[in-house]
């Protein structure tokens, strides 16, 4: 299976030509396994050894097939405790964990997309979300007040409310797919915001938005929407250019 | 390593508390050797055996450290031939390997975002494609004319005619998004198409926005390429609730 023995680790044969096929087979028996049992994140599965017996494979194997499930997102491999559903697994897009760190010309592309999607989505979310979905996405906002001094707090508090939004508006691929941009952005962008973003202002932009999808008005919440983008866009470029 | 050996493979103690923490570092180490190289999809990394030696750590963590980014994309390990780049490291969205079958409803979503985002793009790919590019997109619409009776090299045609105009629209993000959609498209629809599609006339549809394009008339080729995709949501979101 392995081709050296640096630390020690006997070595066995040259590894079976069969073998990508093999580990193929068992990861898509895991991810049947929790398809079939309806188990969702944060749920557990059966003991390796367990799973290992059912399929008819060996240990080895199901753990290999379970950290290629790991690497991808799929569960979670927790030491001592056991492996865990993660992903939601009828998502369709997910950020490249293997990603390099975003050129200054990908972040412009990447808020221009933002501006593209997001508009569409507060104007729909305004048609489509309940009262109760309406005030989840003002809870966020209410946390962001409270931590309007706690850059990292209001980040997180911020990115919420614009994922609410996009997940309210009824589409499920749009919204993963700005649940993947608010991602890379948070973890790319959130030095630069810290040092030239006015809280104040994007804390005004979003309760205007906010205001305008209570009034049940979705031209105006898409209006909104597009211009605070527009200005994201605009002191995030800025400073970069610096 | 391994808690057990059902195929007569030893046992190895308990995993080390700090396995992950030193698989993901030789993960990354591996990504920074890729991208301080300069090496691109299809180029060719060192063996196993000196990139373990180099990283001072034994060959398994090492083919361990390789098989995660080959799930995710990164790398593919060719057997008796070596492990060589794969995917493009600075593209931030990937479709998830591990998503189940689509729903109906997500379907539906899915061409819905299409629609969003592809007029946006053939619009902007009218202004900014050179005409060198402008005659790759019409080189996949040559070809699609050509197989107009083999549904699945028509598939690859047309498929690619829609990335193309994506790729010269002059946004890498929204490029990445639509290569993401069309690839989970392809994969699941192709065969609704195939029983409900009317071949001649996506390729006219295709034809026409093409025509717009060298025409330089953007705001044309954003409205065909909108009715476009309207057209086809018809045909698919129609047949898949028989």
């Amino acid at each position: 299976m392995y081709d050296a023995a640096i630390d020690g680790t006997p070595t066995p044969r040259a590894e079976p030509v069969t073998r990508h096929n093999l580990l193929d087979a068992v990861t898509a028996r895991i991810l049947r396994h929790i398809q079939e049992e309806g188990l969702r994140s944060g749920d557990r599965l059966p003991s390796t050894r367990a799973l290992a017996e059912r399929f008819l494979v060996a240990t080895p194997t199901l753990r290999e097939a379970l950290r290629r499930l790991e690497a991808t997102g799929a569960v979670e491999m927790r030491h001592g405790s056991g492996v865990y559903v993660r992903a939601d697994l009828s998502r369709l897009i997910l950020v490249n964990p293997n990603r390099t760190e975003l050129a200054a010309e990908t972040l412009a592309d990447l808020l221009e997309a933002r501006e593209l999607i997001e508009p569409h989505l507060a104007e729909a979310a305004t048609r489509n979300a309940s009262d109760e979905q309406l005030a989840v996405i003002a809870a966020a906002l209410d946390r962001a007040g409270h931590v309007l001094d706690d850059d990292a707090e209001l980040h997180v508090a911020n990115m919420d409310f614009h994922r609410a939004i996009s997940r309210y508006a009824g589409n499920a691929v749009l919204a993963q797919i700005i649940d993947s941009l608010v991602d890379i952005y948070r973890q790319e962008q959130r030095a630069i915001l810290e040092m030239y973003g006015d809280r104040a202002n994007d804390h005004r932009a979003h309760l205007d938005i906010l205001t305008a999808m209570r009034e049940r008005k979705p031209v105006k919440a898409r209006r909104l929407m597009a211009a605070h983008l527009r200005d994201v866009r605009a002191v995030v470029t800025g400073s970069s250019a610096r």
